[in-house]
Formats: C-alpha cells, sequence, structure tokens
C-alpha cells in the first residue's frame, strides 16, 4: 500500500510574481511533488490555498499519510478551523513536512508552541546544507553537504524546542548558521522542517534537496491505523482499574462522570 | 533580588464543594504560595480567575519570574488574549510550573502543541512518586519517591512532547504510571509539568509535594532580562552582515521590507 | 535483502541450574531467536560465550545487521577486545537490542558511559509494562500494556543517560517503577534497552514480549553501507576548503600531517 | 560555598613548542583558570599530567566541583585508572568541561560512548560561534556570536551522542559548521563540550570565550552531596518492599545474595 502524499501550497506569489512564474510555472506545489517522481512507493497529489477548505477537507485529510507545507504571505489567510483540523491530523499519525517559510506558517507554530523566528536576508548567497547525523533516516543517500548557489539566509537564533534529532545545519556565505532539518513528534504525527526553498530561486528543481523530501515523506510515514482517541481523557472505573480497587476516601466526581476539559 | 513568584488559581471548587472549602479554606493558591514559607530567595503572590484580567495584567505579568498554574473545570473560561498574553512572557523568560488538572489548561496545550491528555481514576488510591533523575534541582533534597496516601490516578499515554527530562514517574494502586515530573523550555522560558495535587484531596500540605514545587520554582527562574525581541524576525542586510555580500541574482523583497508573517 | 540478526546468549544459566534448562532446554538465545519466526524479512542466528571469540569473529559481526544481547553472571568473562569490536559495528551502523541484565553487560556500559546501574528483586512479581510512546515503531501492534505474570524487578533510579525516546515504562507489584523500553544512538547505530527476560521465568514464551523483540531488531537496523570512516579524523587541506583559503596565521601541525589522537 | 574548580591540563606543547610558549608562557590551564578571576564564588587549582597520579589524586578529586580538561598529543599518556577515577566522580556529581582537543580525551570518549572524531584543518580562519539556545545559563550575558579571529577549524559530522542541549554552533571561513557547545549528564554529574582553543592561538586570551568557561563552571556544579552509591545495585528483599510482597514462583538468587555484574 503506497503512502500518500498531499503537497500543500499557498500559491500566492506565483499568480503576481514574474519570477515566480517562471521559476515554477506549475506552482511550487508541482516542484515539490516532482520529489516522487519513479516512487513507487509514494503517490501524490496537490491542494492549494484558494480551493475550497483550501483543499484540505476531513475526508482528504483522513486519507493523507503525509502532507507538505509551503506557504509565505498568505500564512492569515489559512482558516483556523482547518489549522486545527490538519493539527488533529497530526496527533492521529499524519506525518507534516514543512517547507521553508512554513516556520512562521498557523500550523507549524501550533504544533511547536513557540515563536519559531528566525533572521533572513534575501542577497543570493550560497548556502551550504551539512549532514550532521548521518544515519538518519532522512539523509539516506546524501553527500557530506548540499551546496545551493543562490539562497536567501536564515539564521539563529530559530526559536524551535529543543529537537528530538538535529539533522542538518546550514552555513551562510554572510556567515551564519541555522538548523535547517530538525525532528519532532506532536502524538502519532512526526513533523520535519526542512529549511531551503526560498521561491525567488529554482531550489526545489535541486535534485538533492528534492531527495530530502522524499527521504523524509518516507521517514514521517506512520503505517500504523490513525490514533483518533489521542485526545480522549477516558475514565478507568477502580472496579475495571488493572489491579481493582475499593474507592477510598472523599470524591469530586460522580460515578461515570466525564472529566473536565 | 528575590524571585516573584505568582500562583494562579481559578478558585471554583472552592467556592462550591464543602470538601474542598475544608481542606484549602483560603484556596488551592494560598496552600500552593505556602510552599514558599521561610524561603527568602522568593516572594509570592496569589491571582484567580474571577479578578480583572484573571489577576494576569500586562504589568503583573511583566514582574513575575515564575507563575504556577492550577485549573481544573473553568480551563474554557480563561480569556484566549490572556492566555496568549502568558503564553508570550513565558518566550521571554517567565517560568512556568503547571499542576495537575493544569494538563488540560490552555496555556499547557498551547505551549505543547500536543493534546495533554492521559487516563484517569478518582478512587483515593496510593500514588509513589519516584524520583529517577537524582541530579536534577527539582529533585533536590528529596527521598527515593514520594508517598501519597490518596490521589486520584493519572495514566499513560500522556500525549505530550517528548520531555527535555524526566524528573519523576508516578506507580499507582491501581496498576498505572505516568510521568509526574517532566521538563520543556519554550523561548527563553522553562516549563515543569508535576502531577500531584487533586482538589478532593490534601495533597498540597504534603511537605515532600510542596518541597518539589519549590525546587521546580527556583530552577524555573531566568535571571536573563526578558527576551522581548523573541518573536521578532529581523532583516540582516547584505552590507550589515557578519560577511558584507554583493548581493546576487533576483530579489523578491524591497530592500528595507519587513518580512511576511 | 533479509535483515541479519545475530542472537548472543552467554548460555551458562542453561549450563548449570535445573530451572532454567527446563525453561530454555536450547537456551535463552533460541527462545529469543524464535521472535523471528515466520518474519520473512529476517534472518537469524545465534553466538554464545564458549565458541571461538565468543563467536562474534570480525567477519560474522560484519554480516551482522542487528545483535541482540543477553548476559547476566558471566559479563567479566567477554574478552575486553571482542567488547570493543562490537562496540566499533555499532558506531557503523549495526543495531544492538540489550536485553534485561545486559544492562551490566560491558557493551551497553560502555555504549552509555553511566554505571547502568538499578535496584532488583526476585520475588516472582507483576510487571506490567506499559507502552508511552505508540507512535513508536518498536511499540507497533501492542496493546495498552503487557502484564507478566512472574518478573524479577528492576527499579529506579536507572542510571542511564537520558534516552532519545521512552517508548515503555513498567509498574511492579511491590511498588517500584522502571524505564523498561529506551533508544540511543550512537555513531551510525540504533540501540534499544528491553527489560523483561529474568532466566527464572519463561518471559521468552510470551508472544508479546517477542513482538517487542522483532519491532525493535526491525527498528534498529541500518540500511545504509557502514560507516567504516566514522572513527577518522580527516584533515581538510586549505586549498581543499569547501571555501579554499590562504593558510593565516601560525601552524603547528605540518602540512598533510595527521592529527594527535 | 565556594565551587572548587580544578583546571586539567597536558602541558606539553608549552614545553617543546616555542609558539605554544609564547602564547600561554604559564601554560594553557593558568590562562584557562583566568576565567575565575574575580568571581567570588569560584576557587580555582590546576593539575598537569607529569605530576604524581597526573594531579588527580582521590582525595583531590573528591574536593573538586568542576573538572576542565585541556589535551591533545598526550591522551595515550593519561593512565587508565585514573580515567575510570574520574568517569567515577562524574557520575558522583562533579562537573566536567571539555575544551576543545580534549574531544578526543579517554575521559570524554568514555563518557560519550562514540568516537567523537570530526573533520579539522589548522588556517587561522576565522571562526564565528553563534548561539542559539539564548536562554541556556552557560549562554549568560554573551553577544549574538563570539568571532574568534584566528582559530583551528573543526567541521561536522561530529560523531557524539545527540545532545541534551545544543547551546552554540560554529561557523568557519572555510565553509564548515559544528556543534560547538553541548550539554550532557552522566550520572548526576554534568558535561559541557566547549569547542574553541586551539594552542597555537590566543584564544584563552578571549573575554568572551573565558566567560563561556565562567558560566559553564557555574552551571556544571552540582550542589547536591556525591552520590556515592551510583553503581550500586541494591536488592529490595519482598518483605522491605514499598508493598510488602510474598515470594512467588521459582528463585535464582539465595536471599541476601549479591546480584551479579
Amino acid at each position: 500500500m503506497a503512502i500518500r502524499a498531499l503537497v500543500w501550497n499557498e500559491n500566492e506569489h506565483e499568480k503576481t510574481n514574474a519570477l515566480v512564474q517562471k521559476l515554477y510555472p506549475k506552482g511550487i506545489h508541482h516542484a515539490v511533488a516532482a520529489a516522487f517522481a519513479g516512487a513507487s512507493d509514494i503517490t501524490v497529489e496537490t491542494a492549494t490555498l484558494d480551493q475550497p477548505e483550501h483543499g484540505l477537507s476531513e475526508e482528504r485529510l483522513r486519507k493523507t499519510d503525509v502532507l507538505l507545507w509551503w506557504g509565505h504571505k498568505a500564512h492569515g489567510k489559512v482558516d483556523d478551523a482547518i489549522v486545527e483540523r490538519v493539527q488533529r491530523r497530526v496527533w492521529e499519525g499524519m506525518g507534516l513536512i514543512v517547507l521553508h517559510s512554513g516556520h512562521f506558517s498557523k500550523i507549524f507554530k501550533r504544533l511547536m508552541g513557540t515563536p519559531c523566528a528566525l533572521k533572513w536576508r534575501e542577497a543570493g548567497e550560497v548556502e551550504r546544507v551539512w549532514v550532521i547525523n548521518r544515519n538518519h533516516p532522512i539523509a539516506a543517500g546524501l553527500p557530506e553537504y548540499i551546496e545551493i548557489e543562490h539562497e536567501e539566509m536564515y539564521g539563529e537564533p530559530f526559536t524551535i524546542p529543543e529537537p528530538l534529532e538535529t539533522v542538518l545545519i546550514s552555513w551562510f556565505e554572510g556567515g551564519e548558521v541555522f538548523r535547517s532539518g530538525v525532528t519532532y513528534q506532536r502524538g502519532a504525527g512526526r513533523i520535519f522542517y526542512f529549511r531551503p526553498g526560498h521561491e525567488a530561486y529554482p531550489t526545489y528543481h535541486n535534485p538533492l534537496v528534492l531527495k530530502v523530501i522524499l527521504n523524509a515523506t518516507r521517514w514521517a510515514f506512520n503505517p500504523a491505523p490513525a490514533w483518533t482517541a489521542v485526545d480522549d481523557a477516558p475514565n478507568v472505573p477502580h472496579d475495571k482499574a488493572p489491579v481493582p480497587l475499593d474507592v477510598k476516601g472523599p470524591r469530586l466526581h460522580e460515578a461515570g462522570e466525564t472529566g473536565f476539559r
């Protein structure tokens, strides 16, 4: 059974900016989706902000194993209810790959609980993405580093939680460093943030960048059934405890009552 | 200069439930604040839900080094704008100690990015809180374990992110286990979740429970000036880079423009 | 290409103790190897202390993807040179599953850098192994907990480094808790410690215990080529740097010299 | 009561190399010890390889709260028995700051369980040490980065375990990056590795480098009494269990017997 990837893109710059149109005539989502060309274990679809429910209906998310997210100027246009829906699916086990300026997306900030802020500079400088955790599946088949001729700089401090694993760290020509590939888990869902991908450069045509995206998608895939009860707070009655008990002392809750939340 | 602690309590059960009134006649907040009696390095105040701005005005939070949070039945009554204000102060460096049923508070869920759900049972059973990270400052001066005669059970899976450090794990008479003391960092703020403290039992009169609260408050204190720029995304112009650069290639942003968010 | 598992057992109690002989007539290694029965993606062999080089020759280790380790009374008989050989293979990418009393094995202590000590009691009490990280591949297909009728108790504090992930926590009838399933990475190798398995009880005939062992073996498998250069400290000459440099200032080392170690 | 710091240096280059002699006429240990000048909460002594027991007798280590370690060409001359002694003191709670080429010291490799290898180049290039965890006590009072005009390059992959916290990351003029400040805990002892400090450059005369060393020493200090039982494996008899038990089923060990190790 194939991994069902869904590439989401706000798809705004592509409509208004000649430079971005030229680099990504079909939209960044299609360039990212090309990462899965030839991968027989993955099927891919795309979704964009302007579709009904941003292309992220309950049913579609239920059929998505790994969601990839690109956004930049339109973070504020993403509906809060849909952000909550995506978050819930991550908790249930859907993988999430957040790309580049997606660091400021509502969904990433909500899953991290931090500002996710950073320094930046758009000067077309060299970025060198170093592999520091060679064993990680996301680094499979990569060379020592990926050199990208022109990229936007993102610099530390990147206000994210301490990652579960730091896989990639970037060097920039202008003198900064950045944790460019970091992993997290939230509920049953795995999350990977991957830095490169400014819309003014052809980064998503770089085969090594696409290889990271392919690897990350395989890594983020959770084959287990959706953990739909992830947010439940079940009461375990005293007589159904692993070691059945008599109730001792006073009680605040009535028997069978649902807990407060 | 003393650590300025602020104990926040929804203070609802205390008004309506005779049992809780008897156990905590001045409110749980005052019982928790008693943890600092005799600690010359800490000053303590209290705040409750029913005060203007829930007792958590901008000014008061600015003068708070460590906030302790107890809530249960009134999580939904806490104003979202005030939750955001508290979150921002945590990012700036304010410590946060989340107590017991506070696992489902808006502020804790927002900082964790997960459901923070768990199993529960109110049967007055024995809880034994084991110290598993003896070196941690939060465990200073504790015995091998704290035995609490009557407590509510909280059972795994507790849907939190993998902690930075697991300090305490509880054993329950009815057969469950629970990560009872876990640490996190969000921005410049340190967070500690501490499990015991059901309002139907005299847990906050237990000297060892209060010792954990005292230790945790000292640990969570960040003496650095508030990191008020924690959410900024400053542009570093090409000619102000650590290694000054010429701009290469195209640009999306105008010089001096603020980035999208 | 199948995962090549190798189950190592000191195989001493089996020769001298009638109880262990009866429970594990072919040795604990064969009971553990039964975890892979029916797993078409895994081939399994066994090795024991009394074989030449403890059954762990250079060649055999080179052909091993995941090593499982059971030892107890004969830790001291394991040759230091072979321990170093195993450690090196872990660094190169071989997975390692350390079972039960293997917490005190030379190889585990060497990879952890800590005492790996714990409390213990042999009273045939109930152990309940709770799954706390449901999403982890090692927990695939497990129920909420594994209940083992008779087991030796291991109690905290377990002096290991803070784990990468805590997957399982045990509850014991006598009142203790223990981190029963924890993960680490050392070099390119993944390590899983799994607590149950005292030789006086039929634990390795429990299908759920064997399922954890099967899952852990799949998880620990690193499909990448062996990282044989993992311990190299290569010099990168100034003119071969990613950004070629002129040498500035004085030098301690001659050009082309090997670094100190 | 003051923190008792002890700066250990192999002190070999200083005897044979004119360049190092000129930079550090009293030895690198005295330059490092100068970090504590004016710190009324810290007393400092030094020790060197050529002293009896390398200056690290049982008694002296017992009176040391934080040990700082500089070694390079003489790692192999350090006696294994003394390495074990130091390791044990770390487990008991002594802090350890490992400096620069100490990454290949016996004590660091033993505590990490990994090769601790890296790339290197001696070209006098610029190193820029970025603070990425601003809240960490080790970063107290630092600017955004420390710029060092001439340093040896250390490059990733640095084969260490995933750190507890990554505090500092370095950028090098020649194009590499390196995790320059990382924390660990082993037993009750805190460990900090700090990269800069090649003996051919005046790095230990840089006030910001000394500030990191001062901060790290305060952070690594554990005020708790030494955990001398850290390596014990105590038996908890069935009738002394937190929940006293009857023995069920067979036993391998005699009552009162010491466990195997």
